[in-house]
């Protein structure tokens, strides 16, 4: 790979690029949180490139590389497949970025990039089996028909995954979501869901899925989407989605701000909270920095966000509202971002500021 | 009304507000330009406040004020009468701002707030004939279930038309885009579309139509969705959608500039140009400022988006392509935004970098 362009850190207002791409790249309204799962259109997106338009009708997904049968499937081929749903809540990587001083130039996701999601495909498992990875393979790189340059490099978006994780029958190779087939931003006509990761592993416009025996190099795998303190550092993975939760804010907004304005009295507040590593066990809900426990709504399954609630008796005046969740591994959001000179993995806690009368 | 509370404009960099309100409020992917009508998630959204949380076996349409017959009616009250389809392009007033100087405070749309649907709905004239309207009515009131502040004003999203326009036919109250129910965003469960005008005057989650006999003075009406020279004139009401056009920009992107690359040779260039008043005769495609003609196809109906084409022979180097359109009534795209103190109404040209090798 040829050496990559470094971008140079941002510290305060916003760049028009970092505005063009707020644009393209939607985030989740907080209000669609009140929804089990996220409705059409509401559903976060990151398009790295542009998005391809796909022909269903021609569209091939190979299966090749270290195997005995390489494969050439036609979407109605993989349509006659068994087939699943799997109920998942993904993230983008980066989401909080927007927050981090100084910033790393790229999509300047606030806490919005979020949102869950019934897709519906193929287990993975059952392709790589249909083809007989060979024992060789180690690792699968799945490679997206989006194609552009970052950091100087001309690529087509690709992520691998180790073949035991492969192999897992949670990771499906999707082509409907909610019910309905794929909407081009979320990977018409099929793409890759791998539950409980940050939402690049999901890599969309699915056409190629090649068994190699060497760690893969491309630019998403061997550079971006790595924790680094410094940008010299090798950095570690982005991998399973930390233990994050966000609230529907309160009441009503003011239009330019978003501060929100709300009656005094009883308040009901709702929110979600989710992690990729383990079940949640507890949410606090802070009010002025004092901590109380939030009630847990049974959750909808492993890999999906769990609902709570609060009960608020606000007083005139102004506050701030926040919530933290804690997961089964122990993990529990941090008060401040964590540092990371690519604004990956900011999982801080949500802080709604709330004008009470 | 209580008295207004401006917003200093903005010169630079954007602000954590108005990227707030960019995360929230969904721009079209260039690209997206590509379909004749833009798919589910991928249209242009401007939601002023939250998006209510509608139940639609719950929700009614009333009718009141100044008719002789107030009414009440169930979504599916309302499906049980005569229905049409209404292919039209929508615009935010607001398209552009974000490249006005100095700017308003409020959502820095780029030039992607734009999109077409197939909206299905009963005509309103045959709701207001039904009601029978009042010879003493005058205006239409289109009031929404969204509610927030803006300017200091607490206020329900409303916006009125005139009687003589709220009879015409091509007025409709909508359930359905694209052949779905509207989605949430979209002002589910029913909502009014103006074909033709800016999108404010296409009220989402429309609950109440009421006539009176006096110019309606909301927020929305009376203060915003004006073109002003200066803060404290009265201003000019924002009707019909200004003549415009765009490309679908040609090769591939970079990541974070999202500047085009493009192979030396020949390049064929896709846009489409629409215009609110009369349909669209010319497009012209320019090459660093050097303008010839597009071929235009077909206009798929009188409120739909009409695609051009252009080839260009692409030579190495930087280069910068644009577009500007002129419809039946002599009005042309200018190639410097037009001044507006509230950033409503930016038309000009746009411009798009390429670097060819």
């Amino acid at each position: 790979m040829p050496a990559l362009v470094p971008r140079a850190p941002i510290v305060g207002r916003y760049t028009a690029q970092e505005l063009a791409l707020a644009a393209r790249n939607h985030a989740m309204p907080l209000e669609a949180l009140a929804w089990d799962v996220t409705p059409p259109g509401l559903h976060y997106t990151l398009v790295h490139f542009d998005i391809p338009r796909a022909d269903p009708c021609a569209w091939r997904l190979a299966v090749d590389g270290l195997v005995a049968q390489p494969l050439s499937l036609s979407l109605e081929a993989l349509q006659r497949l068994p087939s699943r749903t799997v109920r998942a809540t993904m993230e983008c990587a980066g989401n909080g970025r927007g927050h981090i001083v100084p910033r790393y130039p790229s999509m300047p996701w606030l806490k919005e990039g979020v949102s869950t999601a019934d897709w519906h495909g193929v287990p993975l498992a059952l392709l790589l089996d249909r083809a007989g990875l060979r024992p060789s393979a180690t690792e699968l790189v799945f490679w997206g028909a989006d194609r552009g340059v970052d950091r100087g490099v001309e690529h087509a978006f690709a992520r691998s995954l180790a073949r035991a994780h492969a192999e897992c029958e949670d990771v499906i190779v999707a082509w409907a979501m909610n019910g309905a087939p794929l909407a081009p931003q979320h990977g018409a006509p099929l793409r890759l869901v791998v539950p409980g990761w940050y939402g690049m592993a999901s890599v969309k416009w699915l056409e190629r899925i090649e068994a190699v025996d060497r760690p893969f190099d491309g630019v998403q795998q061997a550079h971006s989407y790595r924790f680094r303190r410094a940008p010299q550092e090798s950095g570690v993975p982005c991998t399973r989605i930390r233990v994050n939760s966000l609230m529907v804010p309160p009441g009503i907004p003011d239009f330019y701000t978003r501060r929100r304005i709300v009656s005094a009295g009883r308040v009901e507040i709702f929110g979600r909270a989710w992690s990729g590593s383990a079940p949640i066990v507890r949410v606090e809900f802070g009010v002025d920095g004092v901590w109380s426990e939030a009630a847990l709504e049974a959750a909808p399954g492993r890999y999906a966000w769990c609902g709570w609630r609060a009960t608020w008796e606000a007083t005139p005046g102004e506050h701030e509202l926040s919530c933290r969740a804690t997961d089964a591994s122990g993990a529990r959001q941090p008060l401040e971002p964590p540092w990371d000179e690519g604004g990956f993995g900011n999982h801080a806690v949500q802080r709604v500021a709330v004008s009470v009368r």
